[in-house]
């Protein structure tokens, strides 16, 4: 098992890392002494397959424990969703001791992360991630979000766990799909800060796509990494440093948007917004052209998308200018000047934008 | 206008005490630079009797203004009305520059908190008081509350104002019965923190309930620069230093939730719980029978109750027993020994509480 640090004054946590370590997550509980009764967010599949192991480990360290089932889809984060679950929690809170366990993906630990801050003004809770993208990017660093009919994310909190605990066993579970969507966000990491890592998966990507443990227990274990020295540094977002985490985001999201949430997943998405803000660097002069290559190849050996089909390109640079990255009415993307090495930049001329979108719906010459 | 600062770092804020001061609000604004668009979280007898003076003084600083109505009573301050809220706020905020302005007592105020505090994880809010209770007491410190069906205050964050802006003129349009409200909180700050404010009181009782303003200001800015100091050292609570706020709230909340919130007003209900307070603080030895009934005095010249009818006994120390302000199974009372000099004190035997209760049933000698 490695521990990471994330160093927040009072606040500080650990993201533990390792295979099969579920049986030490009772023990560790017990040391940070959060209370006795675990309020377990999960869904279904998770639950079905991991919940009895789950369950064991927290009754032999002396907690009780109630699952909650929300169902397993993006719908579950909605502000209506938290107000009957936050009432559920209401109901069973009975001794006064309770903290809450997120044991799911993305959603489970947005939903379960915004609850936590809001009930009885913030109790104890701690991320039990079960998806790749969970344990290398969401469940670290307190940023929980729910969604409103009016916009995706509007509703939410920054409010730190007290542990994040990644299992690398849960991921045998995950499938190809949701394997790619987290490797996007791995590209990431190493397209940003670590042109070790962007090498690595150069390399191994077979052996991730294959759950090779060790690979597995390397990349989650870099990513928790950087993520936690840059939450460290800017946990609010008000230095600048977060920023970069949205690297592929500000497109990514308008693409969402734009396609109506349906067609591409979040880590697809994140791959194309990538994409184009490799494209857009290379047309400002910060990285040349057979870098862009390069990475594009990456993205591509992973099995996710590098070019867009039918979404309208008004409606993502409409989305586009509706997205949360604004500051005022200037546009602000992250951008590379090499391989780890982000820069946010303000004010891209909207030519160049729409060029690197068009771009994107060109077919590959190769 | 008299300004008090409340320190909290970067967090820190203004508490602007004054008499016909709202022509200067905008400009106050301004200076903050909150944003361009105000959301007036208020309810319809506020806007009808100061709407129209607030919007003028807001439109020519040039802010564009919304006025949104929520039903003036305690069932506006539930979940469900945050979530209705919040999507509305969604649906306004276009050019997002938005923030918020509480316009009203302690439910506004709570419900545009907490909304304020969780829409896009968070957005600038102002606290525009126009109740007594909520200019000395629930405007100021940064907590806020929603209800569920569960229970009452259940949901909630400590999320700060970037500007208190009372304005005593706001006072004149009080009934008599909200005005003893707000008395019971400013007999509170007395008893726990300031002795001349005490006897003030004492002596200028009459001219506070005709609404003298030179006595309003005096009393809105002793409370407010009491509340801002302990809260400016202890915002989290923490430290025990703002635990003293809740004198005469432990008993206070148990009558509220036995008599169903129906009978006693929140103002009531914690001079009554003051009364039980200083009655334990008595038996303890902290204080002699003369003073004791020197503050039931107070309080009943007040036009505040001080002994209860009909509410069953066990069923205040069964609520009392619910009540957020314990820490797992010991009861926490703060007590006082002396005026201005108060004492959070644990493990209170039940039998003394229940003698101080007891005592509040009985008919006064006199």
């Amino acid at each position: 098992m490695r521990i990471i640090s994330l160093s927040l004054k009072k606040r500080s946590y650990d993201i533990a890392v390792g295979s099969g370590i579920t049986g030490y997550f009772g023990r560790y509980l017990n040391k940070l002494n959060l209370g006795s009764d675990a309020y377990v967010i999960t869904n279904a599949p998770v639950k079905k397959r991991y919940g009895q192991g789950l369950e064991k480990a927290l009754k032999k360290a002396g907690f009780s424990v109630r699952f909650k089932l929300i169902p397993d889809t993006e719908k579950s984060k909605s502000i209506e969703r938290s107000s009957l679950v936050v009432r559920d929690v209401a109901a069973y809170d009975k001794k006064r001791r309770l903290f809450i366990i997120a044991f799911g993906g993305g959603v489970v630990g947005d939903l379960a992360g915004f609850i936590a801050s809001i009930y009885k003004r913030g109790v104890p809770f701690v991320q039990l991630p079960t998806t790749l993208l969970a344990q290398v990017d969401s469940a670290i660093g307190g940023k929980s979000a729910v969604d409103l009919s009016e916009g995706k994310n509007l509703v939410g909190a920054i409010y730190q766990p007290r542990l994040v605990f990644s299992d690398i066993k849960y991921l045998s579970s995950l499938g190809p799909r949701e394997l790619r969507c987290g490797v996007a966000e791995v590209i990431k990491y190493a397209l940003i800060k670590d042109p070790a890592l962007f090498t690595y998966l150069e390399k191994r990507l077979k052996d991730i796509f294959n759950l090779d443990t060790a690979a597995m227990e390397y990349i989650v274990e870099r990513c928790s990494r950087i993520k936690a020295g840059i939450v460290s540094r800017d946990e609010k977002e008000e230095r600048g440093l977060r920023t970069i985490l949205n690297f592929g985001h500000t497109a990514g999201h308008a693409i969402e948007a734009a396609s109506g949430y349906t067609k591409y997943s979040h880590g697809e998405a994140i791959a194309l917004g990538m994409i184009v803000a490799c494209d857009i660097s290379r047309q400002m002069g910060f990285i040349d052209q057979p870098l862009q290559g390069r990475i594009k190849s990456l993205i591509r050996n992973a099995g996710l998308p590098t070019r867009i089909e039918r979404v309208p390109l008004s409606g993502i640079i409409n989305a586009h200018y509706r997205d949360k990255k604004f500051i005022g009415t200037r546009n602000r993307f992250v951008l590379i000047k090499g391989i780890g090495r982000a820069k946010v930049t303000e004010n891209i001329p909207l030519k160049i934008i729409r060029q690197a979108l068009e771009q994107l719906q060109k077919r590959d010459p190769s």
